[in-house]
């Protein structure tokens, strides 16, 4: 059975077209402009040929049509960069790393490339204050490992952390599995430095690099999960966090959802400052673990749902001793009907393997609906039945992980090839009406909007969540945002057709 | 001998007058204008007599004309108040708890007071996920004690607890002693529900009630320092912490400065986790706290500085396990002389009562220069001995304390009285020429940031900052600001003669 939920019909104007059309107020790139980027970045700043993984992401999902990169080696290039752009009317799109997974640094039509792979030159590291100022072009995984040899780690971490790079990072507020424990990267970021699209290549420093500054507006925050669309960030001062000594990761066995979160509730309550990760798992993604990847539950009896608890603390005896009569106290009080404390960090390692590899087995269906969405947990888990019921045979698969810590569940949805039916929408005759609902979209997202979610919790709205990027959004607050984008990009030409 | 620095000389051009013109622009309050607030808001939510605990701060600094104050009880009265100010070109001045520092709440001339006492209705904490929601007008404190009965907390501790507003500390991004553990505001806020100062009164939901939401452009962060300046925040919706089941201090005597920072350096890496406060008092207030308040060293041996440490966590033994194990260290490595864990809350209490009784100590001195800055801490310590130098006998003291774990200093300058001779400049004639130095001002403010700090790290700019507050801003920054407030306030009518 099909559920029509008339509460959270939305009119279907509200979705502006996925394929925007280009705007013709941006002048297409030519020979001079060209000769121009030439001149101040020299040849080897300047990409022509073979653009192809600059104007497709790493997934394949989005292709954009940019003939050019470019390759700034500092701010004052971007500065000159933007300032040339402005001026001409050329439309530019930032590109960090190209890890993201909603098309938000790729061109959707001719858009110039702005690489910032080679801004990576200034590092520096105050191992007592433990702030970090780094230029936006360094790689994640490459400031955690400068950051280890002062016992200091990177306060978030991503499956894309070997390519993904911190001014990206910043413009997209990466989420991640320790968002738990750390924060977001509201709780970290001090300043940035960021070049304008405005006629001057305006350069400025804000915020500070400092702990406390208290003195202006805290503008930097601005940039976080700006999609690139307000400014290129070529700087960054951070706070990083110390390194853990001991890390400890345990799994467990549940039988509902509701024990799930008696189980989150008191993790906070016994693990509370060691408490670093809160990752969930269902029986149909363990399933498809299995069958895709060969991949084995840790658990000897199966269960609906699995927990990943991981601590990190400075003392393993201590650490320890938390995580086991947290255990007990879930066994004895009958949260779990099993649960594994890893003795090594093979054991760890492969609780891990599970949950950081389901990404990848639920790809091995054939096509994959990923999704990237919050909700209370009273509604968490209640989507995947909702969605289960909805697709019905369609589906290969409805499997749901995520960070149920945080309310983020990563609900996908399979089935051995991109399906028009399960996707978009279909026709049923109630006399004498003939009604035409939608199946996947744009219900899914009306259906987190209307149980007081977030269509985008941690992936950010790029191109692929575009066209529903005003649910749950007021006008008021939409135009606000209008207003703000106006004042750092008055001619629109950076990362157009997205977000804003 | 008085130091003359001429690197960090600044043109008296950029300190603007402290007494601000009133604008003409902005209308005064007339008989018309009370009786339509009346209408609007009944006879008790307007107070035209005896509102001076409204026109002055609490420390009798700053003392505003205003003559009305409006006591909205909704976000809609604070809605229809602003509106009509905003077509009647009113100066507007919204008020929480009053207990600011720098004057930013207080009237310059006779800006209309919107207090904010009577919207403290809606109050909602998701025990799960640690989610507050709560109307602006309620006090910290309260807050915190409804919270303990859920088992968490507020994530950060002021002295103005008993009588500030969680309104107030975000519109001030209020720091407090608890910072290096859970992180500035930023950290905790996920939304704010904020009415502007335009012709509608526009009512704005910004950012979410859920852990994470990457729809939009994060605006609630742009209310965090804000002081009041871009529109009036009627509800937040921030991130509690589980609250400690043990809590443990130490006092430590430590015989340099660059030892008290590398006793940071120790303790962020053994107590990692569990370390909630590291905070500063250097001999002078020890011996200003012994002869005004009659308040003793808890350790033996005097020491030219000392170190409040304190640990929360969710086991008593293991955070006592690891503060002693890290008070053997720090012997061993003869970091500190002496040191004591407290044995009991009674023992904690008194070293607690040193470090917070440091602002009250100050003032039986008779006249107090109160300094909240941040430096760098190569830098920190060199400012008090850098104005001990500079002010000489005609201080009575100079002393420090501070969050050390922050980089910030309060740094306190007394006298018998308030003594011009100290407070401002003093001529030196060097033949031929005649100087005019500035002894305290703005030459403290100069070094500050100079030496890379931030004149205010924690109290804002309100009032008492205004001269200085273009220290350290590039003019892009601050072109910024004033474009920004112009979109939330397009009359300027919200709390004007301030920040921006």
């Amino acid at each position: 059975m099909l559920n029509i939920l008339p509460r959270i019909r939305i009119p279907l104007r509200c979705y502006s077209a996925v394929l925007t059309a280009r705007n013709e107020n941006f002048a297409k790139v030519k020979q001079s402009d060209i000769m121009a980027f030439e001149n101040f970045l020299g040849k080897d700043g300047v990409q022509k040929d073979d653009i192809s993984n600059h104007t497709t992401d790493w997934t394949g999902q989005f292709k954009g049509h940019g003939s050019l990169v470019l390759y700034p080696k500092s701010t004052d290039e971007v500065s000159a960069i933007l300032a040339y752009c402005s001026k001409n009317k050329l439309a530019v799109v930032p590109q960090g790393g190209n890890t993201g997974l909603v098309g938000g640094s790729i061109p959707v039509h001719d858009e110039i490339i702005l690489s910032m792979n080679k801004i990576s030159q200034q590092f520096a590291f105050d191992d007592t204050m433990g702030i970090l100022k780094c230029d936006a072009g360094f790689i994640l995984e490459e400031l955690d490992n400068k950051l280890a040899k002062h016992g200091y780690m990177m306060p978030f971490d991503l499956g894309a952390k070997g390519s993904c790079q911190i001014g990206g990072n910043i413009a997209t507020c990466a989420g991640g599995i320790r968002l738990i424990r750390y924060g977001s990267l509201h709780a970290h970021l001090l300043g940035v430095t960021v070049v304008l699209p405005d006629e001057q290549g305006s350069v400025l420093h804000l915020g500070s690099d400092i702990r406390k500054d208290n003195t202006s507006l805290h503008t930097p925050h601005l940039f976080l999960g700006s999609e690139g669309q307000l400014g290129v960030i070529t700087s960054v001062t951070m706070t990083a966090v110390p390194r853990p000594k001991s890390v400890q990761s345990a799994m467990l066995g549940v039988q509902s959802f509701e024990k799930c979160c008696e189980v989150l509730k008191l993790a906070k309550s016994r693990l509370c400052e060691v408490l670093s990760s809160f990752e969930f798992l269902d029986d149909a993604i363990m399933e498809c673990l299995k069958t895709n990847l060969g991949l084995h539950p840790v658990l000897n009896s199966p269960t609906p749902f699995s927990i990943l608890v991981e601590t990190s603390g400075s003392n393993e005896d201590h650490d320890m001793e938390k995580m086991s009569a947290f255990l007990d106290e879930l066994l004895s009080k009958k949260l779990i009907v099993d649960g594994v404390l890893a003795g090594s960090s093979a054991d760890a390692a492969k609780m891990w393997k599970l949950r950081e590899s389901a990404p990848l087995a639920v790809t091995r269906d054939g096509y994959v609906y990923k999704h990237d969405v919050s909700l209370p947990l009273n509604s968490y888990y209640e989507l995947t039945n909702v969605m289960k019921e909805r697709c019905g045979d369609l589906a290969k698969r409805v499997v749901t992980y995520g960070h149920l810590g945080d309310g983020n569940t990563h609900l996908n949805i399979t089935s051995s090839k991109q399906n028009e039916n399960l996707e978009k929408l279909y026709v049923s005759i109630l006399i004498p009406i003939l009604l035409l609902i939608f199946r996947m979209y744009p219900f899914l997202y009306e259906w987190v909007v209307a149980h007081g979610g977030s269509i985008s919790a941690e992936h950010g709205i790029g191109q692929l969540k575009l066209p529903y990027s005003n649910l749950g959004k007021e006008s008021e607050e939409r135009l606000l945002t209008k207003k703000l984008k106006n004042i750092f990009d008055p001619n629109g030409i950076l990362n157009p057709y997205k977000m804003i």
